[in-house]
């Protein structure tokens, strides 16, 4: 799915939409290059009703998620025996049982395994994912999550949603799948975790939510997100300060979000714009792939950082909440 | 909401049902007397839509969810400042962001509070959140876990399921909303947990799942489910022997399920009777409110156990999963 496929599209469904010039431009704007889509938008379009589209979601995360997750074992060097929690991290789908259930039996996982199947988290999950794995880690230097983060996002994309907030969602947002396996005995390469930090902003659901319509999930965004970054900045950087000291963040994993909130990341929380070439390659080569777009910038740091390297991890997501992660880079 | 209720509307809607007669005696062995619904059969029926059933869910659950909350802090003696972590539990509804963050608004939680918001565990939510709350309380004598379950489960009602499996979600589940919180440092009256345990039955995905329709969620209930309990009699006995030692079970709280569920817990784990006596009741009471169920079994054993006795919290859901909790009352 390139950037001219997104246009393209909107030249088909809306030709009338008073707004499109505005998108195209916008569009145009994003930086992203090209997007991955489990499906050709005219299937998308194709699909009305909540059921349908849901049925493509089960199809399609089904089908990925079993390779994702056994090369992500394979790069920590465990195996299925060795798990000890299993995270599915996706906004944009349901099943009940989830993808923990589903993952458990195709890896044959141990029968004690605790299942992690968090949906309600948005973008920020995959971070969330990091924290909530580094808590079970501290129980037990054994323990090992599996976190997987996979996003369908392509099925939040409507014929009706013809708002210049729905082309923005349409513009960025992008299917995707990522794992990782957080080890207890930080063994092998990666970020050694120091300390997390979970941030709130009170009363401002309305920036990044869910409609929910009958033919499923709308990413409805608000303007003031563009504002969410320069918010967060003071409990950001003192968080910072007192765990990583001053100037001594020396690489970022962060969230990709859109090209104006990483310049946002760059301006308010002062980290130089060369430590966020990842998160901007992940933007150009794969759009937003909500929760899986910060598990995918952390891979894309692999073999570039240098042992003892001091820095951060980072998402946002509705609430508007962000998840920060502290820690040292073991080579 | 009677069972006299639930036939009539039986009568109203599928009144050409070759199963009529078979679900009309499934009723009226259910045990369940009376059951609690937000709005009347009819509402729920003239609902079609995932969207304009997703928004009642959030209507209510909005509704119901603070005062619940408030009174559980209250019971447990803990202030809005001193909740660590948020967790709500409801797999009836989806919303995102989710009430765990409406919660942190509308309850003034501290900004750094840990949200989780758990939507895929469905029966076995309950069980689930009290054994995640643990151990976050392990990291901290000062932590502080606030669980609400919150199912609105009357909106898994579809006048197109008429067979006799869908009469049978529609005989025993019912909406409800119970809260709880976990404090750290064990202060108060309550369970004291020792340790926790998982359980996944392998290859038993289709006993408890959703089928997801256009017009929302459908329990679907497999006849198998009848003999999970007996097949995951061995972990749960080696569990109980490991941990409370022989003939040591002294209360049970034990999610309801249905009265068959109750009495293959009694035949398999080899629990008295007299134990189950408040499943028993809550079945009768409320219904089957699924991931609020044992919680409320929970909530009425307090002021009738006795100082140091050893006991049993269970749950059973979809996966299947069980999700065990031993340990010691504090009167």
């Amino acid at each position: 799915l390139k950037s001219d496929d997104v246009i393209s599209y909107l030249e088909k469904y809306h030709s009338d939409s008073p707004v499109l010039e505005a998108a195209e431009a916008m569009i145009n704007h994003t930086t992203i290059e090209q997007r991955y889509s489990f499906m050709p938008f005219s299937e998308i379009m194709e699909s009305a009703g909540f059921g349908s589209r849901q049925n493509k979601y089960e199809k399609f995360a089904k089908d990925s998620v079993v390779n994702v997750a056994i090369n992500a074992m394979a790069n920590a060097s465990v195996t299925n025996n060795d798990i000890t929690m299993v995270m599915v991290i996706s906004c944009t789908g349901f099943m009940m049982p989830s993808l923990t259930a589903y993952l458990i039996n195709e890896l044959d996982l141990p029968e004690n395994t605790t299942q992690m199947p968090i949906a309600q988290m948005g973008c920020v999950g995959g971070a969330y994912a990091v924290n909530r794995a580094y808590e079970h880690c501290l129980l037990s230097k054994n323990n090992n999550a599996l976190i997987i983060c996979a996003e369908i996002a392509s099925l939040c994309f409507h014929k009706d949603a013809n708002k210049l907030e729905d082309f923005l969602a349409d513009a960025i947002f992008a299917d995707g799948i990522a794992g990782c396996v957080m080890r207890g005995d930080d063994a092998g390469e990666g970020l050694v975790i120091e300390s997390t930090k979970s941030i709130f902003l009170k009363r401002t659901e309305p920036y990044i939510q869910y409609k929910i319509m009958d033919e499923g999930f709308l990413f409805s965004l608000n303007k003031e997100v563009m504002h969410s970054i320069e918010m967060i900045t003071d409990p950001v950087v003192n968080y910072v300060k007192s765990t990583l000291g001053d100037d001594k963040v020396e690489f970022c994993i962060s969230h990709t979000g859109g090209r104006r909130i990483l310049d946002e990341v760059s301006r308010c929380f002062n980290i130089p714009n060369k430590l966020l070439e990842k998160s901007r390659e992940s933007l150009r080569m794969v759009g937003n792939t909500s929760s899986v777009s910060v598990i995918d910038v952390f891979n894309r740091h692999f073999g570039r950082v240098s042992n003892g390297s001091k820095g951060l991890l980072m998402a946002f997501g509705p609430g508007f909440t962000a998840e920060l992660t502290a820690g040292e880079w073991k080579a």
